[in-house]
């Protein structure tokens, strides 16, 4: 690449800078769709009503339900479980789950202590989810995401950082420090003259000295941003800070591992600010609960799903009998893995995308201690330690610092390591989580009371963390639940680009209400 | 340097490393100095009392009465306002202050809104504030330092980002992407051969690769992370991805100046985790407070600080009259502003450390708006924007997400900045705060509804931010006020390396409480 190919390489820039006034987004606001003739009578404002049953409680069911009631549409949403949220699922004591050949666990936590086991945190740019906390008047906190102060552990390796902890803050600031020295250098050494002028390299150099706190000859030796051996305080307690480690030593050890990388900090979704509802993540299906009082039948599971001339037939299980719901539209928000094993009429296409589109293992546990050592001792609030063990990452809480006792997050894994996990019995996922939870925290052998424990691709009416496309099935499958099957609708996360996110399956079930609105309109 | 120096160059992290079983610092615990003879009467347990006279109600006096009161001794506080905390200030409806050759302010925000007028944030070190709030039982919650939603503002300049503001995760991700690419280069090009092996630069690159989400061919074209045009959403959106700046572009804005270096949020006493008191700062003087009903002498400035035969003798007014306190000790928190306007026995190295130590000048500015538009159409949930106006630095809320109104510190700004803004009217104050603010928030020409502003310098009884060592300062000055000048004691942030931190108040109080009671135990 060439000096002016450098320059130019983002002439695209200047575009979206001047347009930038124009770009800004327009923010989430209450959805009101207009009336529509065919629903209500202009005239008299009464409401005609059209019957649509909706397919689960989780949150694109419950946010269709209210927007179509919204619009004047009877709605009945049939849940297969005793509660609503579907994914969005917080555990406290008394919760209890029984997982595909699993035991049955009931959660043993103290009150005022959970955790949330499904959706965990809302970006601040997730405009729909935060306009539904608004309208539903849910209380949202601060979710503490990134923490400087929280660990990287990397089990075995050899050399210095061998089976060792260190602070987040320590690798952060040591690898700043360092590529800054090496790019400092290197511009000063006139490697990349080509491509920038004296004044910009100045310019570049001396951003680097302070994004690196590089001494004054470039060179990195060590920043208190890391840390002191010991703390500054009163008197001539002037601090002693901790010696950097080596690169070489870093670049060596496990740490270049893709698990111990930063972009978890970096990407869209996860870099701050994140919020959560105070109280638990089930304050939103909650609070859609609320508003749509007598319109969810639980612990009603959908057995079948057919076309009849005038809509739709769907038989679910009532108190062990089979039982039939008629109507003129179903919006099916099941997830694919339940989707694919109910009887139904639905076209190829989408039974297909049922049977192909693969969904995540994913695991967590939550471990209640009998005080919060890692606030005490570590002087971790919130965030998250990662290791290259199958615990992957150790979340701890955002919330209810300094109480007496505290839950954390002991394991969070995908993919291979939580389908070993959540294959194991739920007492030795309990063992797994605290040998290898043990290595960070020592404290766990002395603090630790009780455990539950969930592997989302086992549990009865998920079946899977969430839809995971890839180029092949987002082109194959993926069209097949974007258009209605018939009278037959489908929202959920995994009708969008934001799956795995609460505002995938609200912007969803908006797009659904769209569509069957408009629809209706016409007829 | 050689290769071989670079490797070595931080061996002696070796060390640190191995001796880090044993470096990690005690947890911070409730203060029990063992009882001493000559205060507790041994046999009965009785406390035979000893009289102390602590000047000022800010964290180092509070925390010094509450010690000294366990031990025994019989605490006298003189308070000059008519609160407690000192620079420890929420500002709320109803709160008042005049400052020096100022005008009366009242606020005038609606009930439960409200800024921290001085210490605003709790570093997750700082394990004595966080002891005493464990200790006082004061609920604390996360204050969002980082955000990456926020603002960077460059006033005047040429060139794309002239009068433009930009997002935070722009600059980061544009700055990380292009450092990344150009170290890449370097070492691709065998630049920095001589310092790292191959199998090393490899690891190196591959961080790189992620850490500024580079191309394969390893160049950066921007990243998702700095966010979408269009947001990815049901359906087929798919997103746009914005486009990058240019990295020359950014190297000749404004941005490379040091108000805009992402070093605030590196920090030690920055980075994350920080915290705050639920309900504002002020909870955790008021919850001294609570301990030490009918200690604190409010409403009595002191005027006259005498060695006596057997202490101290105090003059303070006291409705208006001259009134006198005689005790054996005295421990005294003024700030030093406040001390050399007294008239005292103090040693002449005393008062030259009164007179010589700088301190900051400081101010802030609280504005109430209708709305929280900054949230509502920004996606800013708490954090900090920066800007090179007078108003230096927006600090958006990290509470009451979501309510109906909102209050803002429309500038926090330090030295000349504060003075020039201090030095104004109230009136245009409020004036340069909209002014400068409205180019990075249009917003408030509508939204605007009240403010409180206050530059600490000006306050009565505190005469500035915090003490501003310098080498020169600490090495003739601060030694006078670390021993005690005969029955007189001093405590407070300016007696620490801790300055401007609570912490530092703190740590200050059981240093003094220690040397106190050690003197007394010896008598």
């Amino acid at each position: 690449m060439t000096r002016r190919d450098f320059i130019n390489s983002t002439s695209a820039s200047y575009a979206s800078l001047l347009a930038w006034g124009l770009l800004a987004p327009a923010p989430a606001e209450a959805f009101n769709l207009p009336a529509n003739g065919a629903i209500t009578d202009s005239k008299t404002g009464q409401v005609a009503g059209r019957k649509v049953v909706i397919l689960g409680a989780g949150l694109a069911g419950l946010a269709t339900a209210w927007e179509l009631g919204k619009l004047g549409y009877d709605c009945t949403i049939l849940e297969a479980r005793n509660r609503s949220g579907g994914r969005v699922w917080t555990v406290r004591g008394g919760t209890a789950e029984t997982e595909i050949d699993g035991t049955p666990q009931t959660c043993r936590f103290d009150d005022g202590y959970y955790f949330n086991g499904g959706a965990a945190r809302i970006p601040h740019h997730h405009q729909l989810t935060l306009q539904y906390c608004r309208e539903l008047g849910v209380p949202l906190e601060i979710f503490n995401g990134n923490n400087e102060a929280a660990y990287l552990f990397n089990d075995g390796g050899t050399g210095p950082f061998a089976n060792r902890r260190i602070r987040i803050k320590e690798y952060h600031n040591d690898m700043r420090g360092y590529t800054a020295e090496l790019l400092a250098k290197s511009l000063d050494q006139g490697a990349l003259d080509q491509q920038l002028t004296k004044e910009d390299i100045e310019k570049l150099v001396d951003f680097l000295k302070n994004e690196g706190d590089l001494n004054t000859a470039h060179l990195y030796k060590g920043t208190n941003r890391r840390g002191y051996k010991s703390e500054p305080g009163a008197g001539t307690s002037t601090g002693m800070v901790n010696d950097p480690y080596g690169l070489t030593d870093i670049l060596r050890s496990g740490f270049m591992q893709p698990v111990f990388y930063n972009v978890g900090d970096y990407i869209y979704e996860q870099q701050t600010t994140l919020l959560q509802p105070v109280g638990g993540m089930d304050a939103i299906p909650k609070a859609f609960e609320k508003k749509l009082a007598g319109k969810i039948q639980f612990n009603s599971p959908v057995t079948e799903l057919r076309k009849t001339e005038s809509g739709v037939r769907v038989v679910y299980r009532k108190n062990g009998q089979p039982t039939e719901l008629q109507a003129e539209f179903c919006v099916c928000t099941l997830p694919l893995p339940v989707l694919k094993n109910i009887q139904s009429d639905l076209s190829g296409p989408v039974q297909r995308a049922a049977d192909f589109v693969p969904y995540i293992k994913t695991g967590k546990i939550g471990l209640q201690f009998k005080r919060r050592f890692w606030e005490e001792e570590d002087g971790i609030y919130g965030g998250i330690s990662r290791t290259n063990q199958d615990i992957n990452q150790i979340w701890y809480p955002s919330f209810g610092f300094q109480k007496p006792k505290g839950v954390l997050i002991g394991y969070y894994n995908f993919y291979s390591r939580a389908e070993v996990v959540g294959a194991m019995p739920i007492a030795d996922r309990q063992k797994i989580a605290l040998e290898q939870g043990r290595k960070i925290h020592p404290q766990y052998d002395t603090e630790f009371e009780n455990a539950f424990s969930l592997a989302w691709h086992r549990i009865p009416y998920s079946g899977g963390g969430w839809a995971t496309y890839d180029d092949a099935t987002r082109r194959k499958q993926y069209a097949a639940l974007l258009e209605p099957d018939g009278p037959i609708y489908f929202a959920g996360e995994h009708t969008t680009y934001l799956t795995a996110w609460m505002a995938g399956a609200l912007t969803s079930a908006r797009r659904t209400v769209t569509a069957l609105h408009d629809r209706v309109g016409k007829l």
